[in-house]
């Protein structure tokens, strides 16, 4: 059981506090993604410092290595890794999908190849909820199915049927205790009728926060408001909502706008690795040779060790040399830069001034859309 | 000019402070090693916490890239890789050698390509005290020819008088001011007489330090000792005395104890990267499947995080899922190693109890040579 608390709210946009049992995060926020039980090449003490209060853990790559159960045998995934906030893990279901190879899915669940070992394994509703539970994972998430896109209507509503009487499995499975909670994902591609059922199927179930899947997964960013214009709201008020997957600074942005709580993406800590910065200034890519006598800090209203530290020049010299450093700074900086994004939302929430803060951003950022 | 102040003496080994332009070095000094402007995987601030209070940047690959003249521009090493204590240069002779393709040597220099670009480039004693001025180096090394082992004495010789020609006109070229020097570099092979003759012409020549070259190229500890048996003693008992390039402990432990003063070493950071760690019992590999289940602290006698916040099972693992938070830890604690043992070091010495200390280490370390 979860303890969600709304502080305000400003038309759609939402101000929350979602208690678990390593601590509280605020709302909207942004979730770092630790893959392996890493937030790459970060220490975890860093992603504190950036002001990321919850991070995520994969249960696709966690069961395959080191093991669920070895990491339980470790006191669960916060001890292993040093951190000691909550964490969110997802089902495993999307990477089974996107990673594994020779998969075969029935009614139980998945069967499927390890893409490390090539070892059989098998993923279902069950399994996914103990993973979860070993990972000792604040909140875990129900085991759906994904679907590719674009599909055939009559696909995307077979699959959403399956991940209903999955996640129905998943609740059942999933062992409650204070401060822990699952979180159930509303599916049905971009069709609104399939996306209702799917809203009364979750909430018949009865879920401690609803993630909204099968966005961010080709659709264009326009697509993915006009679905979250009409599925966000119709999700129970009093409950967190979660934006699987999302996104570029301007998704999120237009996603809290619809009434989004929470996220999660790979893309500030993955650029980061890549020599893309996100800036106030918009994105700049820290290979080009532009960057090669420049002075000036990466992004001089930021207050990270980067861009207090080093220079544009520097930086770039990093990538150039192929230097681990350059990795570490540029996803510090980017986390950062996410978190400072969520504490101008979370700001503008509460002051009551979402929507002029949503268009300045938008037009600020027009020309970044590109990535 | 260089001020060192040799606070004790206990057998041949001493204990003494070297002030520069950017700080004071407790000696006997490990330098961690800085090749492009960052010491691999750490944070500066990091690299500073470790204890280490001087790292080694290397002319070779700066001057290659970004160049000294982008260096300087940026108001020098110090200040473009954010490390504001005293910094070594070597002179890019040794690089050159081991590196760069096409080498052509001649009185003047040595003309070579880039091992990065393949465009030609030119290094003399003359040049590489510029670079090393551009840099704002410290301490500068002289430059000098490295001959491979083993070579014939009639070889040795000829380099060896090059090398002395070379250091001549390196000290020519340096441009002295307070809190910067200049170390010449004793070479001679494993030959007596012209390590004496090496001697004999560079403090004819008068530098502010004296580093002890072509060592560690593979004649194996032993040797090395012996050869530091003679060297060290006959250098001025007044400057400086740098082993370049070493070493493992035991090779440091035993070096001090012939009258050395500072060293440098990829040894612990490059170990760091590829999971191997020195701890106060020996050289561990985190990669082998041993360490899988160990829930105990890589090593349990050291302060670093890496020890205090993980277990050898989470390093392992990190190791096994090619996490770049694995090199950024071990690198850590090697270095943090490395500067414990220094800090033990200077305080046997200290103490006039340095004999002891060296044979206990021996002993402990015996199993460790095979690094």
């Amino acid at each position: 059981m979860l303890k969600f608390i709304k502080m305000n709210e400003d038309g759609f946009a939402r101000r929350g506090a979602l208690e678990t049992a390593h601590g509280v995060v605020q709302t909207p926020a942004f979730m770092p993604v630790g893959t392996v039980g890493s937030v790459k090449a970060m220490m975890p003490e860093s992603v504190r410092d950036t002001g990321a209060e919850i991070i995520l853990g994969n249960t696709y790559h966690l069961m395959l290595r080191p093991t669920a159960e070895r990491v339980a045998a470790f006191g669960g995934l916060h001890k292993f890794m040093n951190w000691s906030g909550p964490i969110l893990t997802d089902s495993g279901g999307f990477q089974v999908m996107s990673l594994s190879g020779l998969r075969k899915i029935t009614e139980e669940g998945v069967a499927f190849n390890s893409h490390i070992s090539g070892e059989r394994f098998m993923l279902s509703p069950e399994r996914s909820m103990e993973i979860q539970h070993l990972l000792d994972s604040d909140i875990t998430m129900a085991f759906d199915e994904c679907v590719k896109y674009p599909a055939e209507k009559k696909a995307v509503q077979k699959s959403m049927e399956r991940s209903m009487r999955w996640e129905e499995r998943s609740k059942k499975a999933f062992v409650d205790r204070p401060g822990y909670g699952i979180f159930g994902i509303v599916q049905g591609g971009m069709f609104r009728d399939l996306r209702e059922k799917s809203i009364k199927a979750l909430t018949d179930i009865g879920f401690d926060g609803y993630a909204i899947g099968g966005l961010a997964v080709g659709e264009g960013q326009e697509m993915m408001f006009s679905v979250l214009d009409y599925t966000a709201p119709a999700l129970p008020d009093d409950k967190p909502r979660y934006l699987m997957g999302v996104g570029r600074p301007s998704d999120i942005v237009g996603s809290v706008l619809r009434g989004v709580d929470m996220f999660d993406c790979v893309m500030p800590s993955r650029s980061g690795r890549t020599g893309q910065a996100f800036t106030s200034h918009g994105v700049l890519n820290m290979r080009n040779a532009c960057h090669i006598d420049d002075h000036s800090p990466l992004d001089a209203e930021c207050d990270c060790p980067a861009c207090r530290n080093y220079t544009r020049g520097y930086i770039h010299h990093l990538f150039r040399a192929g230097e681990i450093l350059g990795s570490m700074l540029l996803t510090w900086h980017n986390i950062r830069f996410y978190q400072n994004l969520m504490r101008q939302i979370r700001q503008a929430i509460e002051e009551n001034r979402y929507q002029s803060f949503h268009d300045d951003f938008m037009n600020k950022y027009a020309h970044d859309r590109k990535m």
